[in-house]
């Protein structure tokens, strides 16, 4: 047992930490909680119930679902699935009123072969790498709401009420979740990506020069910890992506316009892992047992230390102009003076 | 228009190349097809319907949710689904039967404090590695069921049997997901995972070859596409761990038991990781202007060749090792073996 309260106990110090390190994410899941208790109020305040009856769950659901850490997420959450929420609507009521017309012992043929088809190529296209990554959460709502509506049409019989009700719960939801997210302590992708991309060139350059300088035996205990640095940046590209995702789809906010180049942060992402890749390489060779003989490395020392230091300062430099500008015209021959040396 | 149309024509030309390279993922679609018709029948058929009433709708939906291309995907959504659903209906459940208890008027309060907490707790929770890799989908499911089950307990008066409608509905659909995941063309996560490690690897072993033949002018034209390779490897960690994520959660099929040490994989593809870095540092240097000169290079042609191939037919071993062996007792040494190859 003791062990058991030592585990939980270790566990809640660790989260106790995660919140004191990003206070953020804190702030972000007291946004959820407002979220939630201000959709809740349609429930529990008369005259907002009588407005939207019982499909008021609709709306808590969008809420839970769709609230992201990010305001892009978010966005791209919403929007998904207002759009695929209508497009599905029509298409089921339209299948749906040919197949009533049609008489009512065909009516369930018709409207399962049409979702049997529908399903199977809206998962289809989900495996397409383009609408993978924008279109994922709308496919998934687009079999979703068809399903629903084609089903339940079989036996309900206000169908368009029906609809409506869902349709105005799902905006009220989304709505709420926009304003939740971009009023109260946003958190942009796209100021992230910003700075998430110079910080990982920072930690390159910083853990460039503790490699050299541990080769040559200048280094001391501080620059063993910083000289791992670029392991993060590594692995970096499935998060960059992501980010980049998300932010096309915030609008324009701070210092970035609404067409903001966000693909180039990219580019310079895969510069950044190659370089890290290099480092990668070096940092092999502190532990590799074919050591160079001492004379050898006295003779190299003093310009293999230039050229690091040279090197990781035209990373930093690098750096700096990402954080200070959004001209972003000049960069590629810097990148490749950066990727050549 | 005649753009428009191209466009669309390309588009529908690459996703059909994509289902004739990989035909499983075709099956995939139908896999959702059917097993959406089959949970649509709970809807058309009378003696269905008048078991589980209106909220059948609760099955179709679990479905369209729940089912992934993995048996593995499938089975952590379908016992996070499960899991997740008990514990916050019962938990609601508990508070709303105190809250009933203490006052019409401090009811809604209660509820709504309740609800503030735990959302903003389950979502804090989500930030936790470990919790986001096993458990993030139960926590949306917690906090949306939680809200769910206390909102409308304000309203509904039967909530025991709604919640036990709502239960076994989902109950019907998951097992119908995991029954049709499982029995139709599955897809195994693990298997998947243990032919993608050989399969990187010999790749990474055949673009060594091909780099090397290549930088001593032995290149033909089939190495030079060839030599590229390695490059799906660099990036290969997302996709494995998620691939060891959902295989812990797949019973035992085919050659694999139960407590199959699938971290292994991830301790192999980490060592593939880093042989691939090295490749790409060999890589850049083909492209660099500093050549060495011909002489220097004409000398050591035979020797790296050497080197060249006998490190790649090491991690072609291990990559039929791996292929072929379920014992990974001794690849430990093997793995360091190539590593300093």
């Amino acid at each position: 047992i003791m062990r058991f309260v030592m585990r939980v106990w270790m566990f809640l110090k660790k989260a106790w930490d995660l919140g004191v390190d990003e206070p953020r994410k804190f702030f972000h899941c007291l946004k959820v909680g407002v979220a939630l208790m201000v959709v809740s109020l349609f429930y529990y305040m008369r005259p907002l119930y009588d407005g939207v009856g019982g499909s008021a769950i609709w709306a808590v659901m969008t809420v839970v679902v769709v609230f992201e850490y990010t305001v892009g997420g978010t966005l791209y959450k919403c929007l998904n699935r207002i759009c695929a929420t209508l497009l599905a609507g029509f298409l089921a009521l339209g299948v749906h009123w040919v197949a009533s017309h049609s008489g009512h012992q065909f009516e369930p043929f018709i409207m399962g072969t049409s979702l049997f088809i529908l399903a199977s190529a809206t998962t289809f296209s989900r495996f397409i790498p383009v609408v993978k990554a924008r279109f994922d959460y709308g496919c998934t709502i687009f079999i979703l709401t068809y399903s629903l509506v084609s089903v339940s049409g079989y036996r309900v019989e206000h169908l368009l009420h029906v609809a409506h009700e869902r349709i105005s719960t799902i905006i009220i939801g989304t709505c709420l979740c926009i304003i939740t997210s971009m009023l109260i302590f946003p958190v942009w992708a796209g100021t992230e990506l910003h700075l998430l991309i110079p910080r990982n060139m920072d930690k390159l350059a910083k853990s460039l020069d503790c490699c050299v300088a541990e080769y040559f035996g200048h280094d001391d205990e501080e620059s063993k910890k910083s000289s791992q640095g670029y392991k993060c940046v590594l692995n970096s590209k499935a998060s960059e992506e992501a980010m980049e995702n998300f932010a096309r789809w915030e609008p324009a906010h701070g210092q970035f316009n609404f067409r903001h180049p966000w693909k180039k942060y990219l580019k310079i992402g895969a510069s950044a892992r190659s370089c890290a890749y290099c480092i990668e390489t070096l940092t092999s060779c502190l532990d590799s047992k074919n050591q160079v003989p001492e004379s050898l490395k006295n003779h190299l020392d003093s310009s293999c230390m230039n050229l690091s230091s040279s090197a990781s300062r035209v990373i930093r430099e690098l750096s700096t102009m990402i954080c200070w500008s959004n001209h972003m015209t000049s960069f590629k021959d810097r990148r490749k003076h950066c990727k050549s040396s």
